[in-house]
């Protein structure tokens, strides 16, 4: 068999379509797109659309579809749901369609369309998210979202979380790019402090500012959910390792 | 005082020049470029004057002066010296002035036309280079190489090790980045083996590959010397942080 490679890019706008073509990509916007989009699944929505613009956000809700998503942090007037994970609750979402638009996570949803599959990764399925990719036997790309074309601290982390279970699971020979080294290094660095080094990376600090401070402590949590987001038709719809092969 | 902002960038083609005005630039290209600027200083050159093209070298080059430089990890034909530290003896660079090109080095050096000031940054005179950024009260950019517009590991790991002298000079508020943070993190978790992490990133797996491997040791080594290259009227020369208030 021959070596799988692990690639990791710091933030979108770094993204080649081309890079991404025939690989698994799992796009990594940890606060907080990525993470709801999780929440929101394991909690029992039916799927979650991604959409780019407010305005096609409304066009694709039907009436029966809940609309959520932010602009600068902050939930858009009339939307039914907001930007935190929070609000995702099994009560709120469960058996219902979400159109979602976010600044950052849509758009690397949307760079990865000529990815062989496309998940959502998160702090919360990082080891459901290793299990499903490695399954795939392609070359995998960790693409952080980043904010406003800049590198996010907690981004980073996460594609080290997701490489090191990587590692763990290990099933034949793994080639790891320098930058998913580095990611994987900065992890374990900071790994018995995650809440605290969330909170006060700039993503964390705005959202704290804004009151927002709850969302970042439960981004911030490893490994709660098997939920694997996994783009099927426009919409991300939820596996869990063990269903991997039901997958198209 | 306000504070001081760290920033790192992961490789020269993100490096926008705007960005870097005004600053005080460490420019980072571990293997091997500013390893040997360092090291030509640090052994008594008088100056190394970094060129992009060989041409330009040729042209630059005085009757009396050393001409260095590598394409494809290899010496040039005809040049003096190649893009080896080991070569960069006293014996053969004290009281000469050199004349360099190398692939990403100098991008990098050139791409920080408009810095308030340009020093050459390696794991060998981490501290230095910290001491005496924090001299000026400026903001600091890390500015990594990397290879072929491609972060490297090395380069990364020898800013997160300055980042870290940074932070423990700890003079009055300082700010850093998240990418500086990630990489100050990927430093601590490697620390305790820098010659193995330097000789299987991928420079190092190519320079092993090439009988450098002697090199990649040297260039792995911290804090060595009180040498800090620093730009002036177009030439890196010597300068240590006791120094400093000789640069204008």
């Amino acid at each position: 068999m021959r070596s799988l490679r692990v690639d990791c890019i710091p933030q979108i706008s770094e993204a080649l379509s081309q890079d991404l073509a025939g690989k698994t990509v799992i796009v990594i916007d940890a606060l907080r797109a990525t993470s709801n989009i999780v929440t929101a699944l394991s909690n029992g929505a039916v799927s979650v659309w991604p959409v780019e613009t407010v305005a096609q956000a409304k066009q694709a809700a039907g009436a029966n579809d809940l609309l959520a998503g932010e602009r600068q942090c902050k939930k858009i007037p009339g939307f039914d749901l907001g930007n935190s994970p929070l609000e995702f609750t099994e009560q709120t979402v469960s058996g219902q369609r979400i159109v979602m638009t976010t600044t950052n996570g849509t758009r690397g949803i949307q760079k990865a369309a000529k990815a062989a599959a496309v998940l959502a990764g998160s702090m919360l399925n990082a080891r459901a998210c290793a299990e499903t990719a490695l399954q795939w036997k392609r070359d995998i790309v960790l693409l952080c979202a980043g904010t406003k074309d800049v590198f996010a601290l907690e981004d980073g982390l996460c594609a080290g979380l997701i490489a090191k279970e990587i590692r763990e699971l290990r099933v034949g020979d793994l080639q790891f790019s320098d930058f998913t080294r580095a990611m994987e290094g900065a992890y374990d660095s900071f790994a018995d402090r995650l809440e605290d080094v969330f909170s006060t990376s700039d993503s964390g600090i705005r959202l704290g500012r804004l009151g927002y401070g709850g969302d970042v402590s439960f981004c911030a949590q490893r490994n709660t959910t098997d939920t694997v987001p996994i783009l099927t038709n426009g919409e991300m719809r939820a596996f869990s390792p063990r269903q991997i092969f039901s997958y198209k």
